[in-house]
């Protein structure tokens, strides 16, 4: 097992990347587990496939346990399933020291980890992240959020969890479209900071395509590493956290253009980020073997880097509702190198549609 | 106008109390509100009121203002409404940067607040409160809050306000009942922590209940210090705060036992501080004299101290369901002299019952 903390002083955290399996966890939950009252939230896959082995741990190290099981997919993120799960915590007697766990992917976190910042004012959480998307990316730093029904994501709070525990045999029966939305992720953690892990990738790809354990673990563990930087400096998104917004600003409002129903959010990030690739390229920030790297890694990944049958004026429209895009024109986190990214706001509509419409043409 | 700040580190934010009314509000603005939009949440009756000034005086400071209405009355602290004005909110376009301005008692402020600290992740937040229960307890320190229909207040977050501004003049049109439950707090903040607030309030109390303004003034700034100098000591609730849960523990059942329509909350916390004062008289921890002075200026506030045919079992049962009781036993806030509280943990039922109902009979 290997160990990142997240150092955020008072609200510091490890993240533990373990090969190991489900007989790391006990170790990993330690001694330190508040009341030893614990809700575990999960959808009824995560439920049928991990909930007796979480539940063990967890009773190994002295808690009472009851599962809250959610159907699985984003449409959960609701009000209707955050009443629900208030109530299901007021009915377990959960106090202010009982630790809500979410074991599931991105949905089960975003709206357990909501629940646990707001529940009694915030009680303890842990995350057990099982999808790729979530044990790169939502499990770590501190971002909850239900949907409101005009805008994703929109209804949240940063809050930290008291531990993050992850087991990458939960990758092996992930769905390979699954696979692919986190593996978008993974390799813009390698674009944003790391160049070595650019390289690393391009000649490792194949092994974590196959769910190779070692391979895995190594590349999660650079992944979390490199998000953990990040959100240590910038906790609530005030400045450097917004690199990791690289193609998040156009895939955002690709989601939301299509109804979150043709891509993924990978897919939709992945797309994204060869869009905004192509803007950096057309304000001369970057060169084209850059665009040209970035899109071989995501396409041997199996996504998509090319938008389909655009309605390129709803487009637009959505990136004005995006929440991090302060005043007029547009912001974006825009790669200025390998493992480099400046931020960059107030982008004019007009150049934006210049650079992207020029692309779909040529 | 007098300021007292709140020190908080990189959360500190000033209470302005300003008896010169709402002329003062401009400069308490000043020149940082973000990206100038504001929402303002109040009732119908605070919009009646007082929301012509409050946005002439932030217009004055270059903002755009609107407003969001809700009914007045604790009913509206619910999912429904917090659901309503998201909407409104993102109708309105707000975004990270804009604020959200709570003009009304503490079930605005609450209910704004709740908002302020969930949408977008938390976004400006800024309290008028126009009660004196608001002025004195809810507006200062963080705590906000809807309810769940099994619980009062349990969804919610620590979540500071960016500026809080008191106009002593909105209590003229405050009704004698409501101003009463705010004396509650008032006369807890003196017995919890300033002995000689206690004589100055036994001194001056008529002229508070006659509005006269410099007397108002100098009682709430006393009043929101000590809330101020306990919340820096501990925002979020671990240990020290506890104190100002003096009257709470048996205020929180009495209100809940009794569905929440036969008192206020300040009446519930009066005949609460009596009946907690008397299972420290049984304690041995103070002398009947303290219980004689307490009860005495409550009863000149308009405040009742003794419950009338009460259901002793269902308000023990509700004890045991507040937030604040970790583990067995319920956890009380004690006074051990004038303007001194101790935390006691795990006090047995059966010696509450003894003191209390014992207490009934004579």
């Amino acid at each position: 097992m290997q160990t990142i903390t997240v150092d955020l002083k008072e609200r510091a955290y490890p993240i533990h990347i373990a090969p190991e399996g489900w007989e790391a966890l006990p170790h990993a939950i330690g001694e330190s587990i508040g009341d030893r009252k614990a809700m575990v939230v999960c959808d009824q896959n995560t439920y049928r496939l991990y909930y007796e082995s979480v539940k063990a741990a967890l009773e190994s190290r002295g808690c009472s346990v009851c599962p809250a099981v959610i159907p699985p997919g984003e449409a959960s993120k609701s009000f209707e399933q955050a009443q629900a799960l208030y109530t299901r915590a007021l009915e377990a007697k959960l106090t202010r020291s009982s630790t809500i766990v979410a074991l599931g992917g991105g949905v089960v976190g975003d709206l357990a980890g909501f629940i646990a910042a707001t529940y009694m004012r915030g009680i303890g959480f842990t995350q057990i992240p099982t999808s790729l998307l979530a044990q790169v990316d939502s499990s770590v730093g501190g971002k909850v959020a239900i949907n409101h029904p005009l805008a994703k994501n929109i209804i949240g709070a940063f809050y930290q969890p008291h531990m993050v525990f992850i087991n990458p045999h939960t990758l092996k029966t992930l769905p390979p479209r699954e696979f692919s939305t986190g593996m978008a992720e993974l390799i813009k953690h390698a674009f944003i900071a790391d160049s070595d892990f650019i390289t690393w990738l391009e000649q490792n790809i194949e092994k974590l395509l196959s769910c190779d354990v070692g391979a895995l673990a190594h590349a999660l563990y650079r992944s979390c590493s490199i998000k953990a930087r990040v959100v240590e400096q910038d906790e609530r998104e005030s400045g450097l956290r917004m690199i990791l917004n690289f193609g998040h600003t156009i895939g955002h409002a690709i989601e939301s253009a299509t109804g979150y129903s043709k891509y993924t959010h990978g897919e939709a990030v992945a797309i994204g980020m060869v869009y905004e690739a192509t803007l950096a390229l057309h304000m001369g920030l970057i060169g084209q073997e850059y665009i040209k790297r970035l899109s071989s890694l995501l396409e041997r990944a199996g996504l998509p880097t090319v938008l389909e049958a655009a309605d390129w004026d709803l487009i637009f429209q959505r990136m004005a509702y995006d929440k991090k895009n302060v005043g007029s024109g547009i912001t974006f986190a825009l790669p200025t190198g390998y493992g480099k990214l400046e931020v960059f706001k107030g982008v004019a509509i007009d150049d934006i549609r210049q650079a992207l419409i020029g692309m779909q043409h040529t």
